[in-house]
């Protein structure tokens, strides 16, 4: 389906509360455990997603709408959790995500983004030309993503001690989601 | 890492809110979407969980503990839902999940599974023999790997809007979850 403000919103609004009670007091052995190499625990994933907040969706819009494809996007550092989270907890992670979120919906719809203005282009430095549209609808992607993301790490956790159960579980046996 | 009641149900209490944030009064083009033959929308895959809840995990687990290998699980019927959800809401099937849950939780308790139990089998009708250990891991991943199903099918629905960013959604483009 096309990218439309109110259904976009609708999932954007509901991402904090989703992962706040997904893991909100969740024992460690579940939120700081990774699945290998370049897989990410649900701790890192909550950091990345709240360096978003701070760093891309709503600044790369503002660059479009203000600077068009002349100001390409800064790049975006998908790892930057590693350093930002540091002593901080899960539950305040969670907690300045769901601020820095409502702060950015509250923003978003201040920008009063016509249709008009969805189909204006930005520059992003790896992908080249990108529209509004396709920016605020990878917001919302990105959420789903990463959800994902966060379960599958968890459910590795159990992938031998499912037994043979896990010849129904594609969670555990597909390729892992990296980055 | 093993299976351990305590961190199993701090999982598996967890799913209904999950489920309740993310679907709760979410628009039908987002929770009644399929992403092609044989995936699931949002709403059927929360009436497989349902069903789960009635006829798989405790009824399984009874029969373990009550019967051994001498009597095979009933086949679970992963498709019943297309049939049993028929006529409900979304709204009234996660409020029926999260029901059922809270009343199987309490019975997993009162059945005070020692870990010698956690070693007893039974026998799966397609799998052969499994333990009790197995069965209660199972449980803890099938909703896991739901959950990302759900994400999954929701975030299908932007597969296109999101134009060249498919490049880094890893989730719109790997082979997805069915059954």
């Amino acid at each position: 389906m096309d990218y439309q403000y109110d259904q976009a919103v609708e999932v954007l609004r509901r991402t904090p509360a989703t992962l706040s009670a997904l893991l909100g007091g969740l024992p460690d052995a579940w939120t700081m455990s990774t699945a290998g190499p370049n897989t990410w625990s649900a701790y890192d994933t909550v950091g990345h997603l709240l360096h978003g907040e701070e760093t891309d969706w709503i600044v790369r819009a503002r660059v479009i709408l203000e600077h068009g494809e002349k100001q390409p996007f800064d790049t975006f550092n998908r790892t930057a959790m590693f350093e930002q989270s540091q002593g901080r907890s899960l539950d305040q992670l969670l907690d300045a995500f769901a601020q820095a979120r409502a702060n950015n919906l509250e923003t978003l719809r201040a920008l009063r983004i016509t249709p008009e203005k969805l189909t204006l282009t930005g520059a992003h430095p790896a992908l080249g030309t990108v529209t509004l549209s396709q920016l605020l609808a990878t917001w919302v992607a990105h959420d789903l993503n990463h959800i994902g993301q966060i379960v599958e790490v968890m459910s590795r956790q159990y992938a031998e001690a499912v037994g043979p159960w896990n010849a129904y579980l594609a969670i555990l046996t597909r390729p892992i989601l990296t980055e």
